[in-house]
């Protein structure tokens, strides 16, 4: 599988007349001055190498605290997807078949960050539009709120109140287009920029880049962070990838090739031990977070996946153990009006306060003009076979390692 | 009068077809997707059984803080009304003839949520937007800002600085419409659905009715808060009516059957014995607040009114004591500039912080799924004759009691 | 040159029928209800006494976090500047041949107030919408964030936390029209409201007036603050005029008549005796903030110029003394991609926090209606010509007067 890069694409971009060039319709630019409020386009306007029934909609969402939001759906003909680029490139939820990746929260709109105060509730205001399948946590922090003392690239030493979940997920984005790779398996790429960047402060800009492979099953995040200030900078990501029903019930199950698995406080301790197993949705159930250490197979990546009681649907989610050497497993299998709902979260560090996560030395930091990318596929298994088989895949790279359980908290 | 619910709407509206069937039009539905930018209706494209020159009107306001706000002026052929879907279905001002409710506020702009941050200057930036004749204060909490602590359903303990007068009055509604029900009294209604709810929060409903019928000279709120949580939910509801000039001047005089005056505070203590009375605007003028224990009329029902000067100008509110057991008396009689004001304020309690209502038995729980009514009538007496008459249902509702009037302060 | 009131154009405009009569275009009034979402006019359209291919243009920025942000663009057929309604009327930039008015902050984007929080980062929100050439601060404060305890014209003692630079750069004007003066010399300005007024607070109104002469090199500014209640109220105001490249660079220089000069912190007073003189870019610069007590000429004005390292481009600020009494000198010579710049901001007190400012009697007050002017030339000099006949003028308001450099900081 080739990897596409934004240099790639750039490149190809610019060679747009070429035979199977790449076709690119950037739909929101604020350097350049673009601007499209609605747009579409599908395989009788555009026709492909393919029998899919494909599509792309740019248009924008009104009313109530989903305002003047911007949508972007995706339909690679069998798979679709729904970006928000008004929320930092969020993917609010995808669907194959009888398989829906998302969650039912008790938000029911998609929340423009106009009506966002991270600041609010202590911190938690992020939570007040917490309804994406995947949003991403970050940049400058990521985690749980709480205060923070660090040092400024200019020598201060600062306290600053960090919010929950950071900033990125309430970022508009300031570039957005659609590129299109034809040939013999055309792929759809929704890409994004959102940028953290102030004076005083980080320079930080994020790639986002979600594509589909026509008539798959699967979407890929092709994810790229670049500090563009002249000092170091500290960042944090975490992937949030969210699941309710219909693949998270009770007798669901998680697997993962994992090496070490704590838990996140007290109260999860007295599960952990438990902590693969779903049980159906319980009122007023008290959240249980487990931070995972994956195994790499050969390659450097590893596989998790969830799957319902049945085994017979599922979902994988696959990347680079040096790009996300933890993962997150929350758990708040509350009853279906508060939110029933599993997250499975690939990160740089696990969601306690930024301050406690450099303590531990999961802050990592970015030179001087340095990018990191961070890749993630997500593959829908819609029968019995494909989750076996990823169940095999996971065993392989799990070998005859058992994971340790650690029943004391982090 | 019949009642006229959320569910009789609408199973009316279901029956769209049948002969004297409501008119229902969707202005606003995040649920199925509808907006309409501007809209408006009157007796020429749709006419009704009535002389009155009725007509609906939606449409959009720009500049300043205003950008973007929606508004809904309705005119009943007599009185007008504007309603602003924006800023939680508030009602900006109602005019009939000569008489205006509302008053004249430093704040000039109907003021867009995006445009205010409650948690500012200390929990006051509610302040930046009030301007309304009546806004709900409410739904999680009401009243002055301060810290609580308090216990979530999932049996976290935590603190959380309340902002003033809490926020549904700043949320925009994700649900509006209009419904006229025919036939030979013909009534418009504005409607509008608002949300507060979140991720480990609350999920509490506000559905909104305000209406009027053709021809007359009084409105009614018929709305209902339901809570759609699997927990109990404390809620606050404040409906914060707002009378300037005309009604109120130097010599006007507020009417209530009253069981017992209490102070605020000290400074309010200072003058209850005059709490009737009104002077004129004194710049630097104190505000003065009272809370009213009032009396119901053998139908459970009390009314309220002020008048103007002369007596022959005024304004009722009538309300079930069930639904509003508490009433605020609001005197802020400063200067033009400042904001000449008095609100007559019905609600659930007063408005102390939570911490401090609570304490005092004043903050009713929502059961899961239960849903509460409030029903406000509000009438014009546009002569002697009427307030006159107003007058004499109040004394008819106080009968031989006499108020008590506490010096001492709450 | 005759002084052009808001009074003067007020009444001119009602004169619009006599010859040589103003010409004025509302482009927003919240007060009439006029709103133009985009609109142009030219030479072309509109001839005026001139060879100077002018222009005004207005329109909407979109993308990102400049979504919905107004824009109008200004050509005098020589020098073009940029006002942002939006942001409380401030310039993003001024360009004439090859010089250029502003800078390059890592802000990238024309920031909409909508995403900006003043609260958040401990007060320092407005940093991340800080990219102007010149940004107005204040009203209600300016300077520093801090807690403030003060007394309300109620009488209440209050304590506030203060955010950076107040709130005026982040407010929308609430009123925006373009005026033109015909005749030999014609002018063209650009005017608006800008309103910081709330209930229970100030109510201050700042009319903004940015002017130039078709075909000439400078711009003015003639702004009027308004106190519009009754009660006396305090103010700040400080122009924060930004200057990065060409106009700075290692060699600039700047120019003014100065009686002493103060450190405002010790970290600046090491480099006190150097204060005119600038380096080039330097990561990890900690910014050098100077006090300067500026000295008038017989007609009360007096003049700063900034020079280039060649000494043949420059640009003067000159404005009254009795309205900006107080310079300060900002020297931010970090690296370009932390924001390289300087700052040249004439204001009513230096950016202390205000309870600091208040203690040192640099917090003036405005009675009941008084309204205080605040006019400033800015003059691009585009050869040695003319940066040695601004500074000619600037030594001949110094004198033979030496400026005293304090070294302790103030």
């Amino acid at each position: 599988m080739k990897k596409f890069t934004p240099e790639h694409l750039a490149s190809a971009a610019r060679n747009a007349a070429a035979p199977l060039s790449l076709f690119r319709q950037v739909l929101t630019s604020v350097q350049e001055g673009i601007y499209l409020d609605s747009w579409s386009l599908d395989q009788d306007t555009f026709p492909l190498n393919t029998q899919a029934a494909w599509s792309v909609k740019k248009y924008r969402l009104h009313g109530g605290k989903q305002e003047g939001v911007e949508v972007i759906e995706v339909d690679n003909g069998r798979l679709r997807f729904t970006v928000v680029p008004t929320r930092g490139m969020s993917v609010l939820k995808v669907t194959s078949g009888d398989v829906r990746l998302g969650w039912d929260s008790p938000v029911k709109e998609v929340v423009h960050p106009q009506f966002i105060n991270l600041e609010s509730r202590g911190g938690l205001g992020w939570l007040e539009g917490f309804n994406e399948w995947m949003v991403r946590c970050g940049l400058e922090w990521s985690g749980h709120p709480g205060s923070d003392r660090f040092c400024t690239p200019r020598g201060d030493e600062v306290r600053r109140d960090l919010t929950l979940h950071g900033r990125i997920g309430n970022v508009p984005a300031s570039h957005v287009e659609v590129v299109i790779e034809p040939g013999s398996t055309p792929r759809i790429h929704i890409r994004g920029r959102v940028e953290e960047r102030m004076f005083h402060g980080p320079k930080l800009s994020l790639w986002t880049d979600i594509s589909t492979e026509l008539g798959s099953d699967s979407v890929r995040f092709d994810d790229a962070i670049t500090n563009g200030d002249v000092h170091e900078q500290e960042f944090q990501i975490l992937y949030h990838v969210n699941f309710g029903p219909p693949l998270l019930e009770a007798g669901s199950l998680f697997f993962g090739a994992i090496q070490r698995v704590e838990s996140f406080n007290p109260h999860s301790a007295r599960s952990a031990m438990d902590y693969r197993n779903y049980a159906g949705p319980q009122a007023g159930f008290v959240e249980q977070v487990y931070c995972l250490h994956p195994l790499a197979g050969a390659d450097g990546r590893t596989e998790c996946m969830l799957q319902n009681a049945q085994g017979d649907r599922g979902v994988s989610l696959a990347f680079p153990v040096a790009q996300f050497p933890y993962v997150t497993l929350w758990k708040n299998l509350a009853a279906p009006a508060e939110g029933y709902v599993t997250g499975i979260e690939p990160g740089t560090g696990f969601p306690y306060t930024r301050q406690d996560e450099r303590k531990s030395g999961r802050v990592p930091k970015l030179a001087p003009n340095e990018t990191r990318s961070f890749s993630l596929d997500v593959s829908i298994h819609p029968d019995r076979q494909g989750v076996q088989a990823a169940s095999r895949r996971i065993q392989t790279i799990q070998g005859p390692l058992q994971p340790v359980i650690d029943p004391a908290p982090l």
